[in-house]
């Protein structure tokens, strides 16, 4: 089933591409200057063979799971926080309740391995276990196990899809996550550790050393071979990192953008990209974390973040404006005045053709 | 009346701004986690006193007017747009309108100086003169012409205010109106008009060494006095930022908060801070514009823009992105819950404590 997903990911298409470069020329303003916005209209236009696609329906999903490896502390929260920050969520309390629905953005939360066992109304549980095991003694969990997360995520996706979400956006909660996320950074772009880790959400100097020695152990022991991604994920991973990989793989086969957030849901877009290549033609970047590694994952990504915001909450808090900044591009599509049916001055077309 | 309202711009009040600080600590999230929506909330309730001030009535001013320089040719548009696109502001079919829809910011339009004579429904006419002089040949426009301007500004702040306004943007409309926001840049900063100058909506090479010899011309001329605000805007200035810096004037004094928008906003934001240094605590960034100097305006004023959207159309189209940030912070502050009303564990605000 991964791979007839994997097989549905496909190009831009470039005619409707042409085409919304041409309407976006013709509108009330100096060529290209809405600038990202209007390379975002074009590259939704590829997506989705539409000139001004209906975005108007946007969720957010936040997957939830614990690690194995805050074990050794290498976070400023126990681990007790990931379960009760999802009650938050639920209750619309939590930073990405407030921002999702001040952006126009529902919020839909998964449990993908978290350790308590949450019997909330409104929760999604796909829980392939309840926590990853302490991946500097060995995987943080089998190949069965990755490959189980990767088609929940797919599987959620379609559900949200088929309920008429026009945009997923990638959401994290997970005490330690931060640390895996790393983990499959330093991995895939073959980089020592100390350059893709950070300090969470802020931790010390000494606990910053012992983050650093756990990944590297865990690297050692596990050998994960980066050409692979579900290895990666299986050996330095976590549930919900796997959730959202397949989540964007889900959204991508059926062409529908994917907003990224911070540092952890951009580790998972890297694991999709990994998987498949075109996977990049279906993701638009949000704001850059403050986590250091987060540029470089951009970078390899090659998304340009347009959000300086200092964030680094997770939860999709970055990417919900994201989101909100896509439906603003399909708007100046639908909304804006042309040259041809407004009264502005032919003149100034055709002074800016000869200028350009 | 001019010294009055500038008399009226002060400091920032120091208690709820602690209050603020202290109420984010206690929020649900790690401290500091919202990084630039936190900076926000704090400087927020400075000016207004309010942990969580209601910022529902947002409104941008777009302010038009025509230069003399034009003649010169060294804009791309001829000069007649500036009155098609401010009918295109009153139909609703521009790029601001589009905007401010998706935002939530309703559109003012203000003919500042506009060559043409308007009278459209929904148009605030300020007009003081149809057009500025070519400042190659003398002043822009009279002392009292540029104090006229200002005071429009501030009357149009005031009007807005009385009718709801809990914030400020501003927008500008003015083929050619680089070239003055450059040469204004140019003198308060002291620095080479080169630095200075940009391509605006997309000049060639030619004209932009014309643009720079008409305002190194125009400050040879006029030597304008870079202590005298009032002084430079007449010399060099346009009649749309003249109104601009009198809506942020007007805004400050009533402690309204401001959001500035590109490069003619900044300019006119940089003459404000010129006739009163404190203006600076009301005033909000919001994208870097593609100008170069728009970088160089924006550590004047020791604001750092957050957007990178490469965006260089004016009209205050960044800037209503700015407000719709602004009302997100103070939906952070009203609607996200505290370690104390929630379940999530003490121990993580006790072990945070430590940590920081």
């Amino acid at each position: 089933m991964l791979t007839e997903v994997l097989n549905q990911i496909g190009e831009l298409y470039p005619e409707p591409m042409e085409k919304a470069q041409k309407h976006l020329d013709g509108l009330i303003k100096p060529p290209g200057s809405l600038g990202v916005l209007e390379e975002m209209a074009v590259k939704l236009a590829g997506i989705t063979g539409e000139l001004a696609p209906d975005l108007s329906k946007k969720t957010v999903v936040v997957m939830a799971g614990d690690h194995g490896v805050t074990e050794h502390t290498i976070s400023v929260a126990p681990v007790e926080v990931t379960a009760q920050m999802t009650r938050c969520f639920l209750k619309g309390l939590a930073g990405i309740n407030v921002l999702g629905r001040h952006t126009g953005v529902e919020v839909k939360v998964v449990d993908m391995g978290i350790k308590e066992d949450l019997n909330l109304p409104g929760l999604i549980v796909k829980k392939v276990r309840p926590g990853t095991a302490d991946f500097t003694l060995g995987p943080a969990m089998s190949r069965e196990d990755a490959i189980k997360a990767i088609l929940a995520g797919i599987e959620v996706a379609k559900d949200l899809i088929a309920a008429g979400s026009k945009v997923l956006i990638t959401g994290d909660m997970g005490i330690g996550n931060t640390t895996p996320s790393a983990a499959i950074l330093a991995v895939l772009m073959d980089i020592p550790v100390e350059q893709a880790v950070g300090r969470g959400t802020g931790i010390n100097a000494e606990i910053f050393k012992k983050k650093i020695e756990v990944i590297n152990k865990g690297i050692k022991i596990n050998r994960p071979d980066k050409t692979d991604a579900v290895d990666v994920l299986s050996k330095v991973g976590g549930f919900e990192i796997g959730g959202l990989t397949g989540l964007i793989l889900g959204a991508a086969a059926q062409r529908v953008p994917v907003v990224i957030d911070g540092f952890i849901s951009t580790a998972a877009a890297m694991l999709a990209v990994t998987l498949k290549n075109e996977v990049r033609n279906f993701l638009f970047p949000s704001h850059l974390s403050e986590e250091p590694g987060h540029k470089l994952m951009m970078e390899y990504l090659g998304l340009t973040p347009y959000l300086n915001l200092k964030m680094r909450l997770g939860e999709g808090t970055g990417g919900v404006f994201g989101a909100f900044f896509l439906e603003a591009a399909t708007k100046v599509m639908r909304e804006m005045g042309s040259f041809a049916s407004s009264e502005v001055s032919f003149l100034l077309e055709e002074r800016m053709a000869k200028v350009f």
